[in-house]
């Protein structure tokens, strides 16, 4: 286990469920859950039998494929790091330019670009590095704006790769890609260690107010990222040092951790962060171990709650392209929605929670071997199916969609959510917590115990999907327009293809359309990061974006709170708004 | 005393005269002189009296005063560094752009400058920053063709000084400007501190061929530039953090000592640099101790020998801009010229060595006050005149200038720069290392000794003015030119305004032309690097020339070395080259 705060109880690192056996457990700064122990607070009473808890070591995941074909957009393939193998001719009395204009001049042949900009460190090293190999090198350059000269290696090094990382509240995924062929070399996701600090950006920011617990965040996420690096390359069968290129997107409040920004404004009104834009930095100048002369390069964000991975979703889902309105709902941590199309675009967070990514939810988890990903309910009997066919772990997003779909149709949940045991007492247990549906029986289970859910869980969903549904409403509104108008409504998340739309439907999560309107999108803020990474001209179309979205603060506006607390049940409390769903399950 | 090497006795920091009293000395690196030793290697074998060697300590002195006026120029006044008060409305919620965005909006409306890149170091304070004084910041901006945001500081600080540097081989020289009034606030000259590790800069490479010593002459470098920074701003009266911008016009071999840049390939065939221009660069990455956000900038060279002072010169004199051609003459310590108009340019480094600036000549001294800067020789007597009226403590180029041409007039030498002691036996002597010129006798001497000439001091300065004279001739014929056409002849070196015209002419380093087409211009070095810290738009022309100038390579050029043995009598070989001289002196 990694122990961060060497034993002061505020990291979290080595919290431990206890399955046997008696422990005493000192207070410690981090909220305790029943059963669940601090390590490095905690003495033995009594031999013991312990469960490490899967989130907290940190372990990483084979997330959702994705496709991220490159061929599927019209970008030029300009990665935002390209290598030049060039081959110097000879220094001669009558042609004595300097070893950096020789190398400049052939760079320009081969490549276009106009005197990169040099550093010391690197020409200090250039004599040896272009006599060494009878002046062949591979020059590594950044063809931004200002063109940048990373590296110089003596002879032909032509591997080039670059890591896409969707660097999410909850999840962290990175996508492994090679700079030439653009194909995806691997693909692995893994919980963020902040968790340790806080589920929300909320309270990590509350966290974040001391400047040494700041640090210590910015440290946990690079934490992250180097793991990822790690184990990507790894998968892919390349040295990390090759990877010369790490591009970011994610939200405002991660990005100002990763930068280690101040967040003290971006969590109070009138909610300013610091900036939303990031200059592409060496990546070795913020602790990120790709190769040491590689940068990391982030999307740019609109405003304190709309980020860079909303700004890539749009970029993903082509929405600034297109003529017909289209709208993406983003069911990351927090939930975002964007609509418009070529001519204009707008915006607002949802602050829906965590829950279509099992946040909040007692069993719930990311999209991950071992997660419940569907459910069926016939004949009083509970069927799941996971993710990688395993024993079941808990439950993801799809899952719990799906769940809440189910129980409603079969009325074991009425349209509030509350539970309706009568209708099938085998079904649902009492414990400690209240009554709980018994989901998976301990037998069943891939844990040591039996995987249930209780109302507080289901209510958790309800909220969510209602934030979500009238978060769209709302900017639909604002545009004069209402969901009819919409003619493509992209789904994202990291729940991939294996969302059921018919059920999204019937929970009210989404509007009740011609089904064919919407778009399973995937892991958009993974695809817009791995286009900017493929693309400079991508990456310069996010600038374009993120400073044309008009972005509307929710929260100060009734009307999303009536329109909110409207979505409060299922599908709706207006039925009229759902009359397929009305229908179909005769409400 | 400064100690670099600890002892071993590399550094020549320790340097002692021995006045009286007997020593003992361990053998050393370093070339011995007599009665001069290092104290570190030396043991007292009596009671000692001991002077310090004045260019050892490392004092600075008093240069020249150089007439910087930029209002000669026609360029527009944009300092590289420049300094804006902004003041930032407050943040609302309809109003929540980035605290980044912001500051961006405010300098835009102000300098029209667009979204400077600005660092992480300065975001994570940019918060606090622009909410101590409520909202009122100033900003620092190097408005560079990638704008750069160096600093943001609360309130209003508007002081913001640059240094100017002619870093010599021989001397430094640096002038303090107000960036915003471009006066110029000091100016001093300090010996280099390189000087112990080699008087020119062959020697200097051939030590720098071991990285560790590389190494040393870079902090050597970097400390005699570190104390004019402290002298200058304390002469100024202002505090060393608030000059924002350094300068730096220096020959090749200098500027990779600075840059700590391998001089292997430098020296040798085909003499190549590393690069000829310099990124600009924080200081505090270099070790200059400036502001730590403020930013060195060097002028580009040409070639190896052929660095961005001979740029700056051609700046200073406008050749660039001339529909007439012109001739610039830099007597610094290796001699350049160059030759052109707007339509063409064309230099050489002439490897003149340092005699103009008082280097290989026993008693000679940089143009500071007590250097005898002016000689007459009437009725076998000489009268010196001292910078500062002072006791002579040694003779600078102006005066060796004007010994020579008095000599010879007075016939107490030959054509060949040999002594006639038989003219007038009182003004010689007889020394261990054969006849001397007393040119001051120890009574009236400033040091302890009289002050001595001898004929190997004028054979050093006749190489010199020969290698400069067959210079210019070379560079002339190689665009089927010659004298007459020069129109301006520009006479640049740290003498100032006190060369006498006449006696160069007699002694054939310039040319027997009307004497009104001559211009001493002074230390164009310096003010080429003055014009580039108070003009961004001088500082980019410098760039246009570096890379205009055709280098010749006067060493490989055997039609030079012919007019070198010619240019090696006084005043020529040729004396119907110099015929207002022949008639004057009667040859």
């Amino acid at each position: 286990m990694d122990n961060l705060c060497g034993g002061q109880g505020t990291c979290g690192k080595c919290l431990v469920k206890v399955l046997k056996g008696r422990v005493s457990c000192r207070e410690s700064a981090l909220p305790q859950q029943a059963g669940r122990y601090l390590a490095c607070r905690t003495h033995l009473l009594s031999d013991l039998e312990i469960a490490l808890m899967p989130q907290m070591t940190g372990c990483s995941y084979n997330p959702m494929p994705e496709n991220l074909a490159f061929k599927n957009y019209n970008y030029l393939q300009t990665p935002l790091v390209k290598k030049y193998f060039l081959e110097l001719p000879p220094a001669r009395a009558e042609n004595n330019s300097s070893d950096s204009a020789r190398v400049m001049r052939e760079l320009k042949k081969v490549s276009g670009l106009n005197e990169p900009l040099i550093g010391l460190k690197l020409l200090s090293r250039m004599p040896q590095l272009i006599r060494k190999n009878q002046g062949e090198v591979t020059a590594t350059v950044s063809p931004a704006r200002t063109p940048l000269m990373l590296n110089i290696e003596s002879g032909r090094k032509p591997q080039n790769y670059g890591l896409a990382l969707d660097l999410g509240t909850t999840t962290l995924v990175g996508a492994l890609l090679d700079l030439d062929t653009l194909e995806v070399l691997s693909l692995k996701g893994s919980y963020n260690p902040q968790l340790s600090y806080g589920e929300d950006v909320i309270s990590r920011m509350i966290f974040a107010e001391k400047v040494r617990n700041r640090l210590i965040l910015q440290k946990s996420a690079l934490e992250g990222i180097n793991r990822l690096i790690m184990e990507t390359a790894r998968e892919a069968g390349i040295e990390p040092d090759r990877i010369t290129c790490l591009t970011v997107a994610a939200n405002s409040a991660m990005l100002h951790f990763l930068y280690g920004l101040d967040t003290h404004y971006l969590r109070r009104d009138p909610y300013l962060p610091v900036t939303t834009s990031f200059s592409s930095l060496q990546a070795r100048d913020l602790g990120v171990k790709i190769s040491r002369e590689g940068i990391i390069v982030s999307l740019p964000a609109v405003s304190s709650y709309l980020g860079g991975d909303l700004v890539a979703g749009v970029l993903a889902c082509k929405m600034e392209q297109k003529n017909s309105l289209s709208l993406l709902m983003d069911l990351g941590t927090n939930g975002e929605v964007a609509l418009g199309n070529r001519e204009w675009l707008g915006a607002a967070s949802c602050s829906a929670g965590p829950a279509f990514e099992g946040g909040g939810i007692k069993f719930g988890m990311r999209a991950a071997p071992g997660a419940i990903q569907k459910i069926k309910i016939t004949a009083e009997k509970i069927s799941c199916l996971t993710i990688g066919g395993g024993k079941p772990l808990g439950i993801c997003g799809s899952g719990l969609i799906d769940l809440l779909a189910e129980l409603l149709k079969n009325r074991l949940i009425d349209r509030s959510g509350k539970f309706r045991p009568q209708k099938a007492p085998h079904l649902f247990r009492e414990t400690s917590d209240g009554p709980a549906l018994r989901l998976v029986e301990k037998a069943d289970s891939g844990l040591d115990e039996a995987i249930l859910v209780w109302e507080t869980d289901l209510e958790n969903l309800i909220r969510a999907k209602a934030a979500m549904y009238a978060g769209c409403e709302f900017l639909l509104k604002k545009m004069g327009l209402d969901f009819n108008q919409v003619e493509e409504f992209f789904l994202g998340g990291g729940f991939g293809n294996y969302l059921e739309v018919e059920n999204a439907v019937i929970i009210g999560l989404l509007p009740d359309l011609p089904r064919k309107k919407f778009v399973l999108a995937g892991n958009t803020s993974l695809k817009g990061s791995a286009l900017c990474l493929a693309s400079r001209e991508a990456y310069e179309k996010t600038q374009e974006i993120a400073s044309g979205i008009t972005s509307f603060e929710l929260s100060l506006e009734s009307e999303f709170m009536n329109r909110y607390t409207a979505a409060l049940f299922l599908p709706h409390t207006d039925l009229k708004a759902f009359p397929r769903v009305k229908a179909d399950l005769g409400f």
